[in-house]
This record gives C-alpha cells, sequence and structure tokens, in this order.
C-alpha cells in the first residue's frame, strides 16, 4: 500500500497526465515541438555525413536514423483540434487543410523508415538518396504549413 | 549536381547543425528539454495504466516503454558543459556533481530498460513494479537537480 501510494505520487508528480493524453492543449504543442526538435537534431548529424562535413560513421548513422524512425511518428498526435488557436508556427493553413497535412506525414514517415533501412545497410550512397528524399519530404509540409 | 546542392540546401535548412552535436548551447538544452519532454508524455501514459486511470492496454503500454527506453539514452549528450550558464531548471548542484548525475542517469536507463522488457511480457504487474522503479529513478534527480 505504500509502495502504491508512494508511486502514484512519484507518478504524478511526473507526468500530470490524466486519461487525456495530453491534460491542456500546450502541453500538445510543446510535445509536437519537442519531437519534432529531437527529430531534426538526429537528421541532421545523418545530414552532416551526407555532406560531408563530418566523416561518415556507419554505426552513428544507424543509430540516428532509427532515432529520426521513431521520432517521426510522434509530432502528429500533437495537433490538436484545441491547439488551433495556442501560438505557434503552424500557420492557419495547416488547420484548413489537416487532410494534406496527415498525407504529408505519411510521405515523410514512409521517406524516414526508407532512410533507416538505407543506414542499416551502411551504404553511404543509399543513405544519400534516401535522406534527400526524406529532406524534401520535411521542407514541403515546412514551406506550406510552418512561419 | 543538381540534386546534390537541393540536397544540402533543403539539410541545411532543417538542421542547422555544423560538426558539433549543438551549434549553441542553446540547442543543446531545448534538446535534453525536447527528450525529456518526450520521454515523460510516454511514460506517463504507461503510468496512467499502473494506476488504473485508464485500462490496460497492453499493445499502447509496450508501444510507450519502447519509445521511453529510446528516449531515455538522448537528453544526456544536452548536458554540455557550455550549458551551464544557459538558464533552465538544472540547479547549479547538478555541474557540481556531474558524476552523480551521469550515475543517476545509468541507474534510470535500466530502470527503463526493465520497464521496456516487462512491457514486452505484457504483465501488468511486472510492469507495476518497473514503472515504479523507473519512477523512483526519475524523481530522485529531479529532487537533487531540477528546480
Amino acid at each position: 500500500m505504500q509502495h502504491r501510494l508512494l508511486l502514484a505520487v512519484a507518478a504524478l508528480a511526473l507526468s500530470g497526465a490524466a486519461h487525456a493524453q495530453f491534460q491542456k492543449p500546450e502541453d500538445a504543442v510543446r510535445y509536437r515541438q519537442s519531437a519534432f526538435n529531437v527529430m531534426g537534431a538526429h537528421f541532421s548529424r545523418i545530414g552532416a555525413m551526407v555532406q560531408g562535413r563530418v566523416p561518415f560513421d556507419a554505426k552513428a548513422a544507424q543509430e540516428n536514423a532509427a532515432i529520426v524512425a521513431t521520432m517521426a511518428k510522434l509530432p502528429w498526435q500533437g495537433f490538436t483540434p484545441d491547439t488551433e488557436k495556442i501560438k505557434s508556427r503552424t500557420k492557419p493553413e495547416a488547420w484548413m487543410e489537416m487532410d494534406k497535412v496527415r498525407a504529408g506525414a505519411d510521405k515523410m514517415m514512409k521517406a524516414v523508415a526508407d532512410l533507416d533501412a538505407a543506414a542499416r545497410t551502411g551504404n553511404l550512397d543509399a543513405i544519400k538518396k534516401t535522406f534527400g528524399d526524406a529532406a524534401a519530404t520535411c521542407k514541403a509540409c515546412h514551406d506550406a504549413y510552418r512561419e
């Protein structure tokens, strides 16, 4: 009983989340921004290798691509309808064209899965190709829907 | 050539990261906060099941635990020495006792790996036990090193 109580207190203190995925719309915004931030950081590390700014390291590329592939699935759940009015870099157009945003997200997740598969082979040319394709899917949505 | 150039431009626009892991100390702070945020969001979803606030869903628990285990490895790289003076909730004590912070991080990663293993079995009792243990490792560092 004592242990369960401690556990409950600890978890509440840590999470703040109740049964909803996000307690407040601000939490959903912060979550999606966080997921994009982590994804971008690891994507850019692959980019540095692809562009020859750092030496190619197959193991590092594989680790980064795996993280990118995991992160790519996450941010979308943070675009909840109740976040439309919360200030962020998301343009109003995104809310008017959420079906297109979703289609773009699907394309991105597919491209990132291809990058992940390429990174697992350790073939730099395959990584370059799939990295470029994935970057293009990011850019498409950023151009259309991010300020 | 055209493709490579486009690729380079797209990646630079996306990343901002050069050969260093983080271009600016602020980026490292933002990165570690983002990683903790995503980890906390998914950890709390397991917590909601553990505490019976939402029905137990073995598949969801497994997915959330896998994300937590991936995220748990990430934030530490954001505690770079050049971020000591950047405003965040990290207490000055953390910088004076970075060996203890690292030891705490190792404990947490181990506990979270155990939670991930338990979630893969789908056994709620095992998940409860390992969730409580993992929560305790989070709390230990937060109490000591987070404002």
